[in-house]
């Protein structure tokens, strides 16, 4: 997260598996946030997560409060997340792509609560009327419902996500499969090896040379086929 | 997914954590996505992740394969994710908000392998010599290493999320705090009450509706000052 900015507090809402509150510790490590806050936890040994691999200061520093209400007393905005696609809603639902950005604006002038409900219920009525709006993963509407650290993981990393880093030219060629660039890789090898280039003993560390080698031409499915045409003659002709 | 695009085949190399494996199915069902391939799982047991809720499609699917290059054999992309920050690397190193549109992109036009390593070594060497190029998730230089089914959510949400999603007007007030927002909301609450608006009978579901009321009016904190002093000039004119 950017230093100037206020903290984004992470707070589940009765959350039930502790391996969760773990993974949510460690993708809060991960994207750099540390407010985590359990409200009624209903394992209180989450402090001994398993998968919080390095996150022990985030679980160190989480806080239980007995209510919601106290848990976000401190914010300017309170975010509820929520798997529901669209329905009829008391609350504005923001996908995710805009509902993050809000979220990164936000903390510039003021602390920002998102909430995740526990595993098995989600956020109730009463967690929901906290909240000034909804946010939803654009998951499949089949399948909305996300593991509890994964969806925080997603979440943090939409509000951490720098829109600029994603600019880029699109590509236009129909790329070669990854068969092809091997025989080519497999072919230029045994040219280099007939030819002198590669010594037996060198030939492990050469192939993965090699193969980078290849990858890196961004091949397309034609120039495969021209490069595999070439290599199959030179093969021929140091062979007779 | 977008169901004219090309699959993107999800490889993971060496997993070792069935629950892992789990996971990343649970993942790929939420975004749509179904092809799982193994190299090599250090636990043929992977069926039986139990954190798989609902993914059991994507797990039945899942195929196995001795190398990678069988895995990736059909892709026309080869993309290896690293935990890695900047550093010297063999092959060109993008950030998950560039390289996802690049995989997004082309998807459109060819089968695409995205590399997943093992918990413990991440992708070697050999494996990487593999890949087109590789991909890094934005996470913190002290605390890169994600866990293998919240990289794979994250990396999925990337190529899934929509660009056009994500536009909207910034917000220019400095917002009311939540406590704030509460006092008013059970002000309101009493002056109806007393006012003969609100019956005792049915003043628990009238909370939440009010308490939502509150939240919508997206209060800056100096009109959520003005309304606590109106209220309580209220109040007080009620109970006179």
């Amino acid at each position: 997260m950017n230093p100037n900015h206020h903290p984004l507090r992470v707070v589940l809402v009765a959350p039930r598996n502790p391996l969760n509150i773990g993974a949510a510790a460690r993708a809060m490590s991960n994207f750099g946030c540390s407010e985590l806050r359990l409200v009624n936890p209903y394992e209180v040994a989450f402090r001994e997560a398993r998968s919080a691999v390095k996150a022990q200061h985030v679980l160190e520093q989480a806080k239980e409060y007995a209510t919601l209400a106290e848990a976000v007393a401190d914010c300017g905005l309170v975010v509820g997340t929520t798997a529901k696609g669209p329905r009829a809603l008391e609350h504005p639902l923001r996908r995710l792509e805009l509902g993050g950005r809000w979220i990164a604006r936000k903390l510039a002038s003021a602390p920002v609560a998102l909430l995740f409900g526990s595993e098995k219920f989600g956020l109730s009525n009463e967690d929901l009327s906290h909240c000034h709006w909804l946010m939803r993963i654009p998951t499949r509407d089949e399948h909305g419902s996300m593991n509890l650290g994964q969806a925080v993981a997603v979440c943090l990393y939409e509000i951490v996500r720098s829109p600029a880093a994603a600019r880029a030219q699109p590509e236009a060629r129909e790329a070669a499969r990854a068969d092809d660039l091997e025989r080519i890789t497999a072919l230029l090898e045994e040219v280099l090896e007939h030819s002198g280039y590669v010594h037996q003993r060198v030939a492990g560390s050469t192939e993965l040379k090699l193969r980078r080698l290849i990858r890196r031409m961004q091949l397309n499915a034609h120039d495969a086929e021209v490069w595999l045409g070439i290599l199959r003659q030179i093969r021929w002709k140091l062979l007779s």
